[in-house]
C-alpha cells in the first residue's frame, strides 16, 4: 500500500488539510499526517525530508500559510515529488501563501495547488502514484465519472426545480 | 523510455518552455512537444488529452499565458498528472496566467510551478516519473548535488573575487 | 421568443446568477439554466457549446469561480457571443475569477462583466438580442428610465429625510 | 452594411485599437473611428452616445486607459451594446483600466475584453452583429477554422523543426 | 455661508458619507446631499456639474464604488475642485473604486481621499474653502489641536490603565 | 500673485513634477520648488509646513515615491490643503507610493492625484486657488476648452488620415 | 533592565500590539507603551524620537495602519533601530500598511515584520537587545526550543487523535 | 571589529546587495559575503545559521528573490537578528519576494527592508550593532546629517538652477 506524508506547519492547519487525507484514504493510500514546522522545527523538517523516501513515502504533501516555506524546505531535501498547499491566513487572503509556495527558484520544484486546495492535493498525489500503481488509474477515471455524474444530476435537478 | 508531452498554446511560447524540454532530455525522458490551443483547437486538445495515456504519455506539461486554460482543459480529460506552467504575458506580469493555472476547482488538480518556471516543470515531471522508474531517483539526487556544488563554487569564487 | 443559455459550473453558483435569470425573464427572453462544468463535464460542455446555435440559443451566459474557464471553453466552440460572469469565490475576492474570464487570448473573445455582475450579464444579453429583436430597444430604454427614476426618487427622498 | 463605432479617448490609443479596426474591416463591417474623451469632451461623448443608434451604429467599441470611464459613460447613454477595451497605461500595467471598465454597477453593462484585447473587441462586435446578420456566422466559423489551422500548422512545423 | 455638494451614486452610499456631512456641518459649511448616478442619471449628473458653480457650490464631494466614475464625470463638467471618495464595495475591498477615482487622465483632476475616507473628504473641502473664508483656518487649527489632545489623553489614559 | 509650494522628496523627482510647475506658471501662479525629505530632513519638513501659511503659500503640492510619507507629513503640520503626487518608483509600479499617499487616517487629509499625475496636481491647485482668485475660473474653463478642442481636432485629423 | 518603546498611532491599535508587550515582559524587557500619532501629534512624535535614546530606550517598536507613517517618522529622527508593525485596517487587508512601512527610501531603514506580526516585533527587539545583553541569547534559544517542543507535542497528539 | 554575514541565494544577487556591503564597510563593520541557497544547499544553510553566532557574526543579512525563503530559513536556526532583503525578480516586480520574506509566522521574526533595499539593510545592521558598539551611534547620526545636508544642497542647487 503506497504511503503519502501529509505535513502541516501547525496543528491549526489540520482542518484545512482534512479533505486531502479523506481523498487519499478513499483511494486506498496510506497517509501519515505530521505536524512539522519549517521555522520552528527546522532540523526535524530536514530529517523528515531526508529520510522520507527511505521511510517508504512516495509523495509528500505540505500545507502552510503566510511566508509558507514548508513545501519548499522539504522539497530541497528529498528527491520525492512535493505537493504544496497554500493555506489562507488571517490577512492577504492567501496571496502571500500562494506566492511563497509556487514561486520556487529553478532546481527545486513544488507542485502547487489552489489556495486551500487540499482535496486537489490529495488527488494529485493519487495521480502521481498511479504511474507506479496502475490500479489507481481506473479509480481516478471512476472518481472523475462520479464528479461528472454529480454535475449531470445537479443539472437535471436544477431544471426540475426551476421548471426549465 | 518514459514519455512526457510538452504542450504549448502557441508557437510563441516555445522559447519559454525550452528549459523544460532540455531538462527532460538531459534526464533521458522522451519529450513530444506539441502546439495545441485550448481555445483555438479545443477538439484537438480534448482528443489529445483523452488519448494521452493510451499514446504512452505518463505526464503532461502544459504552458500558456493570460487566461491560461490549457493545463486545466487537458487535466479535465486525462487521469495523468498535469503540470502547468503559467507563462508571463504582455500585461499583468503573469499574475493572470498564474491564477488561471493554479486556482483549479476541486476534482481536477493541476500541479502548478512558478511563472515561466519551465525548468522546474521538467524536473517535477522527472520526480513524478521516478516513482515508476527508480533509476531517476539517483539522477535527481545527482542533479541536486550538482546544483549544490555550483552554489558552493560560486560561494568560493565570490569570496576570492572580493577578497573576503 | 429569443432564447439564452445561462450556464453555471456548479449548482452552488445558482444564487449568484439568479439576477441574470430574473432580468432575462423580465424582458421576455426565454432562459435555459444549465449546470455544466468545464472541468468535471468537459465533453458535455463541448457538446453543449457546439450545438448551442442549432438548439436555438442566441447568446450564452457562463458563470464560474476560481480558475473560471467555463466561459472561455464554451466560447471556443461556438460562434455565438458568450458573456462571462466571474463569480467571487472563497479566496482572492474574485480576482482569480475575473482574470480567468477576461484575459482571453486573441481569437476567442468573452464579454466579461463585473465580479458577481449577473444582472448586467442579463442586460448585456438583452442588448445583444436587441440587434435582431428591435422590440427590446424600447424596453431597454424604459428600463434605463426606471433606473433613472429610482435614483431621482432616492434623491428627493433623501433630501426630505435629512431636510436639505 | 452594418456599422460599428470605434471610440478612443485619445489619439495615442489609435495604435492599440488598430487590430479591432482591421478585424472589423476583414469581416466586412463598416467602422467609424472616433476620438472622443469622456473627460475632456464629455458633452460630445454624451451626444455621440445618445445619437449612436439613430446614426446607424449597432455596436460601440470604446478603448481607454487609467481611470477608463469612456465605455461606461457611453453605455450610460445608449441602448446599444458597448464593448470596452482597457488600454495598458504607463503605470499599473492596465489593472486600473481593467477595473474601471469591467466593474460597472448594476444596470449599465459593459462587455469587457482583455487588457489591450482589441482584436477580440472587434470579433465580439462581429459575433454580436451575427444575430442580425446571419452571414457573419459562417464567417466567424471560418475565422475560427483558420485559427485552428494556423495552430495545427504551427504544431506540424515545430515538430519538423525540432525533430520530434 | 459657503456651500458644498455631497453627491452619492446610490442611496446605499449615504451611510459611508455621513462623516463628511457631519464634519462639514461642524465647521459651519452648508451641505447639500444629492443622489445622482454617473451611469443611471448621466444627464442629471452633467446638468448638476455644469450648473454647480452658478448654483453657489464651491466644492463638490463625490462618493461611489466599483467602477467609480462619478467624481470624474462631475469633474469633467465643472471648474470647481472635486473631491472623490472611493467607496468599498462587495468585492475587491475598494481597490477598484480607488483606482477608478484616483487614476484620472491629465487635464481633469480629482482630489482623491482614502477608501471610505469620508471624514477626510469633508476636512479637505473645509481646507479648500479656507482660502476664501479665512475664518476656517483657525477652526482647522483648533480641530487639529483637538485631535492632538485626544491622542495625548489616550496616551495618558493607556499608561494609567496598564501602569507603565 | 498666489503662491504654491511644490515640494519633492529628492532632486531625482524633479523631472516627474515639471508638468505641475509648468501648468502653475501657465496659469500665472507663483511656484516655489523645494527639495525637502520627510525622512532625511524631517525637521526642515516640519518647519516648512508649520510656516508655509505664514510664508504666503496657499496650497502645497508634495511628490514622493515608495513609502511616500512627504505629503502626509506636511499635511500634519499645516492647515493648508496639501495635494499629493505618488511617484512611480523602481518597483511595484507606484502602487506603494499611491497607497502611502492616499490612505491617510481620519483627521489629516491629502488630496491625492494619479501616479505621476503631476499636471493634474498643478491643475487641482489652480482649481483650489480659484475659490479665492475668481480670475482663475475663466482660465480653467478656457483650459478645458482647449483640451476639448485638441480632442476635436485629433478626431477630425484621425478621420482624415484613415479616410473614415 | 533594557527598555523598549512600543508606540501605537491610536489607542485602538493596543489590542494588535499586546503580544509584543507580553513577549517583551516575558523576556524581562521593560516596555513603555505610548500612543503617539505621526499625523495627529507630529511634534510629539518628533520630540519622542529625538529624545528616545537619551531617555534610555534602546529599540523602538511602532505600529500603525493604512498610510502607516509612524515607524518611518520615528526612524527619521533617531539613531535607534525601529521595528515597524503594519496593522491590518478596515480595507485592503493590510497591504497599504505593509507597503507604507516596508518600502522606506534609502537612508532611513525600518525593520518591518508581518502584517499584525506583533509577537515577532517583540522577539526581534529581544534579538536586537541580545547583542548588548548576552543573557537574552540563551533565553531566545530556550524560547525557540519551547516552540519546537510545542510543535513536537502537537505532532504526537495529532497522531494519537487520528490514530496514524 | 563587529562582523556581519551578508548571504545571497545566488551569485546573480551580488549586484543587488553591493550597497549593503559598501555601507557596512563605510561604517567599519567587517562583512563576510556568502553564496548559500536555502533550496539548493539547505544543509549548508542550516550549518551556517547554527554556527553563525559561534563564528563571530552578530547580525545576518539575507537576500533572495521569488519564493525567498533564505532569510526565514536562517532565522529559524540562529538566535541572531536576521535582516531580509526581498530581491526583485523577473516577474511580479518583487511582490513575491517581499511577501515571502516579511510574512513570517509567529516565533521566527525577520527584519524586512524594502524590495532591493540593500543600503537600508546595511544601515539597519549598523543600528542594531550600535547597541553593543556605541561608537556607531555617533556615526549613524553623522551619516543622517550627511543625508540631510545632501538634501539641503540639492534644495539650494535646484532653486539656483530654476531661478526660484
Amino acid at each position: 500500500m503506497p504511503k503519502v506524508a501529509l505535513v502541516i506547519g501547525s496543528k491549526n492547519d489540520f482542518e484545512a488539510v482534512k479533505p486531502a487525507r479523506e481523498i487519499l484514504k478513499k483511494f486506498g493510500v496510506e497517509v501519515e499526517t505530521r505536524v512539522i514546522s519549517a521555522h520552528r522545527t527546522p532540523r526535524s523538517a530536514a530529517d523528515f525530508a531526508e529520510n522520507a523516501a527511505e521511510n517508504g513515502f512516495e509523495v509528500i504533501i505540505a500545507a502552510a500559510g503566510k511566508a509558507a516555506h514548508l513545501a519548499g524546505v522539504l522539497a530541497s531535501l528529498t528527491p520525492l515529488p512535493v505537493v504544496g498547499i497554500p493555506v489562507k491566513s488571517s490577512t492577504l487572503d492567501g496571496l502571500d501563501s500562494l506566492l511563497s509556495v509556487v514561486q520556487m527558484p529553478s532546481g527545486i520544484p513544488v507542485a502547487c495547488v489552489a489556495i486551500n486546495g487540499s482535496e486537489n492535493a490529495g488527488l494529485l498525489a493519487v495521480q502521481i502514484l498511479s504511474l507506479k500503481y496502475p490500479e489507481f488509474t481506473a479509480k481516478i477515471i471512476d472518481y472523475k465519472k462520479s464528479l461528472a455524474e454529480k454535475i449531470a444530476n445537479d443539472d437535471r435537478r436544477l431544471q426540475e426545480e426551476i421548471g426549465e
